[in-house]
């Protein structure tokens, strides 16, 4: 049992804090269920694409864990989007002389399909919006735009290089159609050669052609590189189903437990339940809302009383349309909810690393202090830096908003793809993140914000 | 190309370190071959017990790698236990009731043959030294005495479980043919529930029969625990067909560049050639020594011209003997090498996150006051600790020995059992793990020692 005190210290009180810390650390790696949670939704439920059935089943399993643990639980409405990707995609390559070969592709979200029977044209590389230009319309009409920038090796935080590869899969269609290109083909965003594609959210421009978009594998991707390089002229036979249907009814998930002094302030942990509708969904983001839940787990089990209100919120739909977050922050600002610290865990269920901080300079600068006491457990990366896509509009000018650190070398190896299955996950990593989550709340709840 | 200095400096200068610390990073993750040096050697060669053939082919290749990076590359005798496991080990248990199931054992390295059709008996639960003790002759003799001790999931750093453990795995037979036992069963030094066993090595006392020991899988173990517990009796068949054969000729493979101002003061790096009979011994420890030669080649890359020499060491027989260390160490004392820090690589292929430093104080300290100039890598548990097995016979008064300790969480997920194969390496942990020594030696050679 962690001690509570009835105001908040002025100074730090490390050798306190490192006991109950090593209790948070030591209960979370022999008693959290967040491993047998995640366990069952990714091989009971499966993956959870936004208004598809097993995102319905996720939401049911997801309030029953958070009653049965005794949490105040609740479902909160929002409408979202329905695109359901059909038949599995077909493509194949045909190179100059005449040789084809199956390559593998995943319908982006949101897609349009091709016609029923596929379609087959030409195959242009291009690696930036700059190339798109000099190319111009004349040699990319009718073709099919292959975007092939390589993400790059060089940041060790791999996200940088994600996030500078990204547009081509969110913006790709709409800058190929202005130049009346017939699809585009993105390859796919991870940093190692694999055989398999990893989807993800694109957009579309109504003043442009939708026209049909995925994601290519990387080894495909080299190979259709090395073609053109060669000289070849590469054609690709590509078809897909997928459509979009009406927006459905679905929910995000919210559980708590009530603060025993300011009760107002609330302590937001959160993830996003829906997934890609391909593997488990296991790393993304299966393990940040397992992860979320398990703090308020450890909390009962440590039978700590918490000062402020710790709320988890299984947030829906971050993947492709961020419904759930934004129908979250609408009714949390109609409710005048005083989120005084958010924290998401959506980058993987690997071995913890850090914090990455943001909002309030003075809010800021506090939870930074806190490092001296994480790094023991090899927490020490807290760092200023972006959060995360669901608590993003949950920003004041007087909260913090977190993003938890995980190792990022190997996310992007299962991120989007058919590889993020459970078994990719490690019960301990993953139990280490709910340690350091607990603990960081433990000590904000403590010193106060 | 990295600057070096005519005179070691007096204090820090981290801003210029930086900039070479960040040239070193960004090579290594770009430019590095430890990755396809490790992929051939696993799956060209495969796993390399001493003795085997496949250890004399990697002896061949090392050299090889050596020469061609432009190294003074040499081989060095040493005589190495050659044993050998025989046909696969067959293994079921059967309860009160009658039914039969296989499990799965691996014959620890060393360990005798049962007879060729094997043997049956009756299978008892022990977690400690003590346990056997109170249990006595009376209950043990003619038994298989099965050491069940879970490792602790409580400690963060995953090695100080298995060097509680380690125990039984090594001295189990001796301790059970005290009681007249007819064979020792481990549980496998994991510390997640799997079905394939983990080897490793054990020992025999002269004065004693040498008994049958194998490891069983964690999942096995459990079953047969639960079994017990709910009152069975537990009857083991057990057939395995191991041999000990006479020793074999073998080497450590050594490869270094001479210093252009201090040549007689070495730095060096190492990992073991050797490995177990099963998978591809690619964490244990194919990773540790590519990722030592990987230092040397990125030296060469960078232009770095270092004032002392830096030598690769790769070790042959650290899992069932020691005897290349041994022999290193015998010869080095013979030529008076001046050894003044060593880096052993042998905890995993997996992302960096410090060193463990042992040795001269004055030296240790000099270690740990990098601290600051590689956290910013992710590389911030420089702490005092032991370093390795293969570079404890070098450890004098005046030098340091440095274990490069990488994230642990995984790491006994893969040791000595048929998962740890190439694909559970990713390439990105083990480059960074080449830059994280790279830089270590960049700041020792810079700094002096």
């Amino acid at each position: 049992m962690l001690s509570t005190h009835g105001q908040d210290k002025k100074g730090f009180d490390f050798l306190d804090d490192q006991k109950a810390l090593d209790e948070i650390f030591r209960m979370s790696l022999t008693e959290s269920s967040a491993y047998p949670w995640l366990e069952s939704m990714c091989l009971d439920i499966g993956h959870r694409l936004s208004g598809s059935p097993q995102a319905a089943e996720a939401v049911d399993y997801s309030f029953k864990l958070m009653t049965e643990l005794g949490l105040e639980a609740q479902k909160q409405p929002v409408m979202v989007p329905h695109w359901v990707r059909g038949e599995k995609e077909v493509a194949f390559i045909q190179s100059s002389d005449g040789t084809k070969q199956e390559v593998q592709i995943l319908a982006l979200g949101g897609s349009v399909a091709t016609s029923e029977e596929g379609f087959m044209a030409e195959v242009v590389e291009v690696e930036t919006w700059e190339d798109l230009e000099a190319l111009g319309r004349e040699k990319l009409e009718g073709k099919i735009v292959f975007f092939n920038e390589r993400m790059n090796p060089e940041n060790i935080y791999t996200f940088h290089s994600y996030g500078h590869c990204v547009k081509h899969r969110w913006a790709g269609a709409v800058q190929a159609s202005k130049y009346g290109a017939a699809g585009a083909i993105v390859r796919s965003l991870n940093l190692r050669i694999d055989k398999f594609p990893h989807t993800g959210s694109m957009t579309y421009d109504d003043a442009l052609d939708s026209i049909p978009a995925a994601a290519i594998s990387t080894a495909d991707a080299e190979t259709i590189s090395a073609l053109l390089e060669a000289g070849s002229k590469v054609e690709m036979m590509w078809k897909q189903s997928c459509a979009t249907y009406p927006d459905v009814q679905s929910y995000n998930v919210i559980g708590e437990i009530k603060g025993s002094e300011f009760p107002d302030e609330i302590i937001l942990l959160g993830g996003h339940l829906d997934s890609w509708d391909v593997g488990h969904g296991a790393h993304d983001d299966g393990a940040g809302v397992m992860q979320s839940l398990g703090v308020l787990e450890l909390i009962k089990k440590l039978e700590y009383k918490p000062k402020r209100t710790i709320r988890v919120v299984f947030f829906m739909n971050e993947e492709n349309g961020l419904r759930g977050a934004t129908e979250y922050a609408a009714q949390s600002k109609l409710q005048s909810l005083n989120h005084v610290a958010c924290i998401e865990s959506d980058r993987g269920g690997f071995t913890p690393r850090g914090f990455h901080v943001e909002g309030n300079e003075a809010l800021v600068q506090k939870i930074l202090a806190f490092k001296p006491a994480l790094e023991k457990y090899g927490v020490s990366q807290l760092e200023e830096g972006g959060s995360g896509a669901d608590i993003g509009p949950l920003k004041t000018e007087d909260n913090v908003l977190i993003g938890f650190v995980p190792d990022s070398q190997r996310y992007f190896d299962y991120h989007h793809s058919p590889s993020d299955t459970f078994d990719a996950v490690n019960k301990r990593e993953l139990e280490l993140g709910v340690a350091s989550m607990t603990a960081l709340v433990y000590l904000m709840d403590k010193y106060g914000l």
